[in-house]
């Protein structure tokens, strides 16, 4: 018999981070976002969540596909999601990311998606990433320097 | 600034559920379920874990469709996955699924997802559901009959 | 039994159709494109021609959730797709959409994913779709006005 | 500027398979599977031919994984689907696949989706595979003997 995982059910508050330490990344509902319902299936934010994530590292001079190549890899280890309201077909909204800290190779990230004019919030994330060696299956001692740095930048 | 939604870090203890009261739904990883690094990408649990909610309830008597026709929706509010150990292409998977528990119109489903022989997990959920009025968009004071009465007898 | 759909196996010569008339929509291999082979999977394209479409109806000020909304739907009635090289992890790509005819409600789409520097073509393909009454789940009789009128000028 | 991909537009007739030369997969569409307009969305159907073609290579003795964890991929080259009515929320149907021809290292599959009773066509559809080494990037010469045995088998 497994523990559980629980809930995201405790709410903190926010260090006040500043505004521009968000990465802002565009979305649409597609069509095929869209589940019976005629809104955003609520798997479909996931991959919301990880373009966000690339983006952000991509802006940093992190190219994801080339961290692969190299070998290493950044597979997500926990995941949590509220959804506060949903996205309909067509809607325009933005995903803000938001690297919030990095404990050896474990890399947390925080998001919010809301309006374009930031006055709905649709959903709340966290997701929690850690650095592995692709060859040997195993997680890193470190983080590669690159990757590192350019991380470190991001944290202040 | 909005809350955050925190991960699910805190293990508490499980209350000693009857092993009869898990629903156990099948899967395997096809190739649209990989991704680059030739596991199941991590959202295409979110799908698995939707089927086996609809799969348990179909068990029961309830059909989702059914339900859905009749004006009643049950979306997502949270989530939160924790991933254990991957699923590798090719491989079969149980997710068992148990209606936790049920609080007016919100209802908690508990999720691990083993191995056949049940000696590995690869990953445990947590999904919250709430009843909408589809047609208003509101959430529902009760669920309606048909499903409490099938509920309860998951619970109990 | 029924009839077989034939694979689009006959090349036909392109009756030069004018750059200008092809809408130009850039894509990026994200990782939950891809699959176990580090390339964007077969069916992921399905929702870049999908995506180049809807986007192509609203730079033409057709928003196709005002369409839905109205109840008229178009879906996919015929799909087509040669697969001509792979697009890989991170890769950026152009879909070029292009509405070659309508024929009463039918409408038919066909589509190029090139390189940036249009060096490299990785898929053809084509789409059919028809315009239908939703309540009634019929085909139209004839589009909406402000659709035809939109889609003419797109045809010449 | 390359030259079209036409669709699926001409209708031959059927060599009138034995009808127990097709392999039968049963699907369920699930909400994830479905759309706005409360049906399978139409890049769905192209994972459901994917499983269909996957299992049925499984009954045969082959593991898909295997084929790739020996260098050998599958990639689909060529994907023709028409939809003839749409399968909805719920709704349960059979996707009937058939391995056609063999012509050196392409290998083509016929589909038909199909209601339980088999009174109802929802999807015919085409796909050819190429037997590619997965090393090198190329084409294979030939497919593996152990792949060619089973096919073999598969088509008479």
């Amino acid at each position: 018999m497994y523990p559980d995982v629980p809930l995201p059910n405790a709410i903190q508050p926010l260090p006040t981070p500043l505004i521009d330490r968000w990465f802002e990344y565009p979305i649409r509902v597609q069509p095929h976002h869209t589940d019976y319902a005629g809104v955003a299936w609520h798997g479909s934010y996931v991959a919301w969540l990880e373009e966000a994530r690339v983006e952000c590292l991509r802006s940093l001079g992190i190219e994801f596909a080339d961290l692969v190549a190299m070998g290493c890899d950044l597979p997500v280890v926990e995941l949590a999601v509220r959804y506060h309201r949903p996205l309909r077909l067509g809607m325009a909204a933005i995903v803000r990311a938001q690297m919030r800290d990095m404990k050896g190779v474990r890399i947390h990230w925080h998001y919010q998606i809301q309006s374009p004019a930031a006055d709905e919030l649709y959903v709340s994330a966290q997701v929690t990433l850690v650095a592995v060696d692709r060859e040997k299956g195993r997680i890193l001692r470190q983080l590669p320097p690159a990757v590192k740095d350019a991380l470190t930048r991001l944290t202040r």
